[in-house]
């Protein structure tokens, strides 16, 4: 299984936005939806063999992570709005559990989140070791930041679960790029 | 100066479409604005030596390109929508020229585009050479197709042109995952 996780510093965790402007008062929750669609989509399919988190610690809280099945998932197209009109019909959700075929709600921070995961942890740093010269499995998490970095104190959650520090390339890139070409890679390595 | 030519098999060529329906009657624009995204947009910056033609073959025609300049280009959010209505505004000019910074339109079908195009040509299909393998200059056009492969025309016109066929892996991705790819390579090989 490989697994990414994505931490929305900012992001709305709430369903109060308007699909007309994602990247306005929704905490850049359009970082996180450009994610799904780097996580999932392949040409006339999806990817089954993937699960995305998505870390919302943003206003008004209480913080939520939003986990999406790639085996399960329906309805899931590649363009932003309909993206987002998914991941607000999660944030309506009054309980935990799932909101449409794939996509499930909790109420969870980080740091609880991080030590549920399975599988070797990677955590995607510009100052890592290069990606291709990683070892890698078929088990794989990989933690993600937004366009912020990760607080102190994450960093130092992040840190005590012993990761791998991995940088997918010599430009900054954004977070839905990264996912892209970690995946570029493990296609590569039939992992 | 990289470039990148996509081909928009559908894509509609007058700014008659709604921002809340990008995937819907546009013929496909939404592949052609991620796109954009994938070929400009850095952390904190854009790609200033990089170079967008999109090739738009729908309705109602006449064919346009709409020419994107990384260094010139202003206004440029990574969002879909706001992407749009970027693009919207060139499909909306009435003459040939620049809509905002860095954005141009032209009446020109195809095969006048790669006639005009410069530098060694790289057509990007699954059964290419692969990447990582290829010999890249820094002065390169990489051609994509969107969701539909070139017709037998168009493949004949294109490879009348003598281009390097090239493989970004072996899964089939969509257009802008392979346009980000391609960039990493280039990244890592400093070109």
């Amino acid at each position: 299984m490989r697994r990414f996780v994505v931490v929305g510093h900012e992001a709305i965790t709430t369903a109060d936005f308007s699909l007309d402007d994602l990247a306005g008062a929704t905490g850049r929750l359009d970082i996180l939806l450009r994610c799904i669609n780097s996580a999932f989509m392949l040409s006339h399919g999806l990817r089954k063999d993937t699960e995305l988190y998505l870390s919302l610690l943003g206003p008004p809280g209480p913080s939520k992570v939003i986990r999406l099945v790639g085996s399960q998932m329906r309805y899931l197209n590649p363009d932003e709005r309909s993206t987002a009109s998914l991941v607000r019909k999660a944030l309506a959700l009054e309980f935990e559990g799932q909101s449409t075929p794939g996509i499930y709600v909790h109420v969870m921070g980080l740091g609880e989140l991080l030590r549920e995961l399975r599988g070797s942890l990677a955590y995607l740093r510009e100052d890592g070791e290069d990606l291709r010269a990683t070892e890698l499995t078929s088990d794989s998490s990989f933690l993600l930041s937004d366009h912020k970095d990760l607080t102190r104190q994450e960093e130092a959650t992040v840190m005590g679960l012993e990761p791998k520090l991995v940088s997918v390339g010599p430009a900054p890139l954004h977070t839905d790029h990264c996912i892209t070409i970690v995946h570029n890679e493990l296609d590569r390595r039939g992992l």
